[in-house]
């Protein structure tokens, strides 16, 4: 199985916030907004390993600035790492009042999904090759929010976690 | 400001998978279920506080089995702690399918809300109050999963996180 | 084939009222409610005969208090009766503003559904065993409301209507 | 203030079948159909009294034939009564199937609506006139399809409904 | 093949404004229009041919007056002419604010539709016979129409737009 | 005013094909398409100009290959050239089967936008500059489109569009 570059994967989408998508203040909902970065991360899972995929997880998400509504969602979603049937995805995502000609950080966040054969069993993907530094600096970090994914999901004892270990102990 | 129960802030919701929550599997979405459950964890924020409130993180998330076409999503959020102006809110979820009479379990949750002011500054909330077992194996949890919180945010030095180093210390 | 008790028909709905949800008042249009109804109350019918339903029809449905934009509407529907192969529901309609910490009643109404086998044909159904007070009430009343809509249908003449006629006699 | 002719108040609309409207048997849902009536009705009531309405009440509705996903749902809509402050709308609802040339009927109903002023109380609305013989016999109905509502909501005794009573004494 | 009259082909939609057709300005957006005009479109070309059809193409579209949130959207679609296995359909589009009793004409279309068989292969379509002199009018105008597509599609050289060069020589 | 470059107004959206946005073939309905590419030219134009805008116009449209339930839409809106207070919009569509890793050309399509001030009258733009082969070309057929448009909608005469006689007399 090829190995694919991390750019290959890259997926953009641009959203227009309209009234059903806002709360009282008449700001993005944030389950809209992960919607829509569902089947961002979804696509570019997809382009990764030209097989279907379902969510198996998202981690955690902080939302920083409001999306207004009439503003624009900008998401830009890229393929951090693979492993042997998951891949873990990269989003970016920016609000713009296009009008005001400001852009605006909203959130970043992580998904990981599954490639799946016909009969809906795991599957197997091609390995992923970072190029850009940024690429690079992902593709390390994959490993270590994989161990908290599974100490998190109670997969994975904190003691066996060695990556994550590091993080507590030096910095 | 008055204390207030866990219990006050039950929110139960149901909803119907329709085909285009579904993915080609005639899977529901995880971004669809996500988005229900972002309006679950709202309202739940909304009755302990009686102010709006706003989405500020959403905690890892794992989508353990999948909620086929035509099956029923059911959602009870509770929240499980307040702190100074914001609250984590815990959610459980299943899929049913009523016809077989098979309910399974479909995956947990913790979103944390902001209260808002009427200028859209965060404003205090009442403190909560744990009753049954449950409740307070939440209550005391809340406080680890908010260093974590902090510290993926970046807003915590992994040394300072007193309630979190001890997961990695024995257990 | 097994009677069932009323309890176990129990379906809880959450939902919040959004703009498209809403006429130019910023009230929940009438519409908008029924459809929600609709989907509880086929639920409902389908935990009690664990079999697939169609609506067959809606009783008379007053609309007491309109709901707002931003409220929460909360349906309870139970089954009150099981006829052969058609089973009546009750729903209970309130509308909520969390944060004024305000609930009213909306409305109730009966709809009726009709179990299919696999042929789409109407298939026997599980009789229905009230408990509470409420439920036998409701569990009595429903023989003169299906008379009422024989009548209404034009399949049943005034005068075989026996319950009903009770009902403009002395009252 | 001016009588109206029924005729002026007709609206003709047409709805396409789309996956998100049809249950498991990929047949129309009940309360999607209500929902379009819904708006049929609004639109009809508002073309009488051009002013503001809400649905007041819904009557006794029986779904006879399924209409099924890809068909063509039509709703005629117009006024039978108008009262004081409140106008009874008569729908008349087909499917159709285009493509094999079949249109049959899938049920009808009358919806009540009230106008509103713009401090949203009732306001009086003009009188209608019925013109046709089908139009007439609707209008003589109105008066008797209103009593039942008002004994089924509880705002009339039985005893006093003297033109209901007929339908059970002779007929 | 019978040949089949322009009337047969009538289809009218009603629609109502929601929040979330709208733009900032709370008028609908020229796509939504797009869309509703589509189906509109599609149902009366089934109406002539009773048979699947698939949307060829879309001639110049004007949008003259906005139609407002709350408004009624009307669409008129008849078909003009048939080709072989294609078939041109005229849309007329008003905008009306009921409680105003203000009508306004929006915009007029032609799309073009064109018949499949179960192969998905294009099929026969029957002959269009206009009666009304506007019917008359539009089918004579459709062959002009038909070379402007063809060109602008580049499948016709415009020496050979016979009908489309006497537009740019006299007139 | 500034004078801006085409790229600086460039749109990309991706969006997934979801059962309702489907005819019965399972492929992308026209409709529905022109509603996604209406928001994509929309935004694109109000990069250029930072002003709110609405659609004044859509020129003629193929659709030349469907798009599959399942596949994704890709958009890309780049300004062409700016007039007074208008501006042209080239679209360009495809779809893509990510899993068979086939991409195909659905259509391209050039829609016009007018400014607006804050009293929505039309507000001057600035003007565009080309920079690529492909962007000059654009731009220079910008002229002869317009003056079709003009035509087309009754506002000039065949006689007038010297552009577009060109057309007509060599090529």
């Amino acid at each position: 199985m090829e190995t694919k570059k991390a750019s290959e994967s890259i997926t953009i989408m641009t959203e227009l916030v309209l009234p059903n998508d806002t709360n009282l203040y008449e700001n993005l909902m944030g389950g809209r907004l992960m919607y829509w970065m569902d089947i961002a991360a979804a696509l570019s899972a997809q382009k990764h390993c030209n097989a279907p995929v379902v969510t198996a997880s998202v981690d955690n998400i902080s939302f920083e600035n409001p999306v207004k509504l009439g503003n624009v969602v900008h998401i830009e979603a890229k393929v951090t790492r693979a492993f042997t049937t998951s891949m873990e995805i990269h989003l970016k995502v920016w609000g713009e009042d296009v009008i005001q000609q400001y852009k605006y950080k909203s959130n970043e966040a992580y998904y990981t999904f599954v490639a799946l054969d016909p009969n809906r069993n795991p599957r197997p993907v091609p390995q992923l090759m970072p190029e850009t530094e940024e690429e690079t600096r992902l593709y390390e970090g994959a490993l270590r929010r994989r161990q908290l994914r599974l100490i998190l999901g109670g997969k994975l004892k904190p003691d066996d976690a060695t990556e994550l270990k590091a993080l507590f102990i030096k910095d």
